[in-house]
């Protein structure tokens, strides 16, 4: 006889399949398709997420969801499936709501507002994307109403989507702490080295050592990036390693898992450590269960999570003296001329360097939390007061970056022009980054009480740590949350203190 | 109002959107996806392919179709919307009777039966193999019943498919062409120049001024062959050129087209007329009306068509001297060792040597149609002979190639399991492969008619050659059929004399 979840695996099913294809569609978008394609791929695109929305949201699987809720039904259903039914029903609240037509438009806005962010961007005029933003946190707000949140929660709504069970609340006191303990050493660092406002790309002196003068051929840095990732774990049988402007990871399912990655011929540490950090987010995905890849539940449990796998590996581990001591030879290698003449403990401590730029992405490991936390006040104020001008929202940003980081940004491109994320419609989702930061701290403090981290590092064996992450996160998909995931795995909740205190006492060695 | 045209719309644009994110998969799995991706992407494409399906042939389609063949609405459509009508009653006509469940079950034979053939292929064992080509031939035999077609129309009604208006009949003339006027002259040749069973690969004697000793950097291939598609009029903005191990063409739509090439170190012929052949299948392509990209009437009106367009940029004007003459410095230049011992002249004459070998894929152009005369043959006798045994048709097979070719296949894997087509349920597609030769040589003759065609290729002004297929073939896609193409822009119809005439002229003159 069919269960009512068998009727339900039809619509899960075809659902999967257009979401897999959607994925293709950007990884192709980003990696090889041509330049004018555009125009009618972004219709094909179109009917595919709208085939996807209309799948999984509507009265037949309602009504499929209704019965099997009853608890008759429920209590027979496997943790797996009582897992999908979650998931569905997330979406469901998420979307279901929301008037078809009004979320065609929506989605129309967002199709053009990234475009209308890369032109204001590239002019360097706010004023140009201004009315698009304005629109778009009409349209969150609005959403918002429709799924009948209001007034303070809204904010906090927007934070669960991305990251459940981290509210305003609860990241008060995590940027609390950030405010009251990062911030006085970030100032301190910067006074006693004056390493102020060097911007990555431009500033020559940022690093002492490595030299800027001479090309580092995008032949060889991609040879060793592939061989960087394939060190760490990256399956090259169940991935593929591309090239896009901005690297990132996608995945179609567990068996084969998309990464990027962007060379410089004047950085090569640009490439080294995007392959280390999207070679975390593909491990993750990589070994999620079988039984879980192509269901709702076949990805990472949240996006914070997500970030603390490809930021412990980028910044955790990859940047340790012992994760290099037995590649630092091989990038010597590679670049003999340039790294000949650098010890490894010189290299440690330029990848380690500390510097307050205006560019989130090129921040390092100390100052990224300051431009989440700049970035999260001002989400705050735009779900808070509902009559805030776009004009006050680039007075703030630059306000914040003088009293937060010393620096004023000098244009809006360098201001609040930077980031894509409020093009797409994402609000909430920025402080999912700290969270990531932070929940690597507190899983690298853990896993040094459990194994000798330092060891496996220094003779190369990276496997014990790979596999601790697969058996107690990477397995399950989104099958726990991240609450739950880090309660099992370590007897102890989400704790920011542990990145305090790994950032203060990093930061402190290599500087004080 | 909406009107009935605007119903069927919403049907066409998703089946639209599935025919183009399959055919990205096919491109993806072809190109890059990883080895073990296969089965869990298996699953996406099935839903894909079944929903391609359901949406272009399904009860509503049927009544609005029957609503549009009505007199008073049939004729307010433009030719376009009325194209479109009868490409789907087409597929209604080739998929509408067949039972779902059976449908399906040959789907999930064609998705097996080319591993087995892969399988039975590489052991060498025709056995193997021989159950599952039984078994394909019944599935068609079957759904031709389905379709009303019985008895001695059944072959034609195949080849139908591939190629509208070419039946058994106009086939029938052609192959006996071919038999009595090149069959004698390739038996002249070999021995003459007694060049018997030469097979590409194997034999370093074949060619006698390249040189096989030395390696033929790939890299530098890469770039030549790149080089080469531009000059051609291959637009990277509009698409991709890639590599898989056999090379093929796809089309996204009109502004997303991509070719795939293949790199052997010894042979860089293969890479070089392989490109060639695909840029001539992209320039088709490429160059569809952009108000027929994207509908049914999107691509090449037929196969025959299409590879007419390969065969005549690769063999009638790629291995012409005159297309060579800007071009072969080039080449010299890119492997000096290799060329610059070798004339223009004698490069020309190596890239146009005769031999008779067992692969048509590596046959040259004037072997070509026996090896499609004997696949045709032996469909002939597949579909007229109700009770013909496997063991039957292999027996068939090395005696024609005895008999036209003067050679006997060693084992299967050289003789009838070379190639992938039966496999897949491709019956009735071979003779498109000659067909195309037919119209390729055709076409040559016309259009050396209409402008000067070798003082164009010297000067390496391809322009108007290219300008010239776009405006009377390549932008109508499927709107008008290949016997209609052929007549306007010839004022003839389709005649074998032109590529009979054609071989034995540039042969003889190479040869005897």
């Amino acid at each position: 006889m069919k269960s009512y979840f068998d009727e339900l695996q039809l619509y899960l099913d075809k659902g999967m399949a257009f979401h897999s294809a959607l994925n293709l569609y950007e990884w192709d978008m980003e990696t090889q398709a041509p330049k004018m394609c555009q125009e009618n791929t972004s219709k094909v695109i179109g009917i595919l997420s709208d085939g996807y929305f209309r799948y999984y949201i509507n009265v037949e699987v309602e009504k499929i969801i209704k019965k099997l809720e009853n608890k008759k039904y429920y209590e027979k259903m496997n943790c797996m499936e009582q897992g999908i039914i979650k998931e569905l029903k997330k979406m469901q609240n998420q979307l279901g709501n929301i008037p078809l037509e009004e979320y065609k438009k929506f989605s129309e806005l967002c199709a053009t507002a990234s475009n209308v962010w890369a032109r204001s961007k590239e002019k360097n005029e706010y004023a140009l994307f201004a009315p698009t933003l304005e629109m778009m946190i009409e349209y969150k707000k609005k959403f918002m109403k429709y799924r009948g949140i209001k007034g303070k929660n809204v904010y906090s709504n927007l934070l669960y989507d991305y990251e459940p069970g981290f509210g305003e609340e609860e990241l008060d006191l995590f940027f609390e702490k950030i405010k009251t303990e990062i911030i006085p050493l970030v100032k301190t660092i910067i006074e006693k080295h004056s390493v102020l406002n060097q911007k990555y790309e431009q500033n020559q002196s940022k690093t002492n050592k490595i030299p800027r003068e001479f090309q580092y051929e995008i032949e060889k840095q991609r040879k060793f990036c592939r061989y960087l990732a394939s060190y760490i774990g990256f399956d090259s049988n169940k991935g593929v390693i591309s090239e896009s402007a901005h690297p990132f990871t996608t995945s179609l399912h567990n068996h084969d898992v998309r990464i990027t990655n962007h060379f410089n011929e004047k950085y090569p540490e640009s490439a080294i450590f995007s392959v280390i950090h999207e070679t975390g987010h593909a491990l993750y995905e990589m070994n999620i269960k079988d039984e879980y890849s192509q269901t709702l539940l076949g990805e990472g449990t949240s996006m914070g999570m997500h970030e603390s796998q490809s930021r412990f590996w980028e910044n955790m581990i990859g940047k340790k003296e012992a994760f290099w001591k037995p590649l630092y030879p091989k990038l010597q290698e590679t670049f003999p001329a340039a790294f000949n003449h650098i010890s490894l403990n010189e290299f440690i401590k330029e990848i380690n360097q500390v510097h307050a730029g205006f560019i989130r992405t090129e921040a390092d490991e100390l100052t990224y939390s300051l431009h989440i936390l700049i970035r999260y006040e001002i989400e705050k104020e735009i779900f808070h007061n509902e009559k805030i001008s776009m004009e006050q929202l680039e007075k703030m940003w630059n306000e914040k970056y003088q009293e937060y980081l010393g620096i004023l940004p000098k244009n809006a491109s360098e201001g609040i022009l930077q980031d894509i994320h409020w093009a797409c419609g994402d609000f909430g989702y920025f402080p999912s980054y700290a969270i990531g930061s932070a929940i690597a701290a507190q899983i690298y403090v853990h896993i040094k009480n459990v194994m000798p981290v330092e060891e496996y590092l220094e003779s190369g064996n990276l496997l014990p740590i790979r596999e601790y992450l697969k058996e107690h996160i990477h397995q399950y998909g989104k099958l726990k949350t991240t609450k739950e995931l880090l309660m099992e795995m370590m007897g102890e909740e989400f704790n920011p203190n542990y990145y305090i205190d790994y950032l203060k006492e990093k930061y402190s060695e290599l500087y004080l």
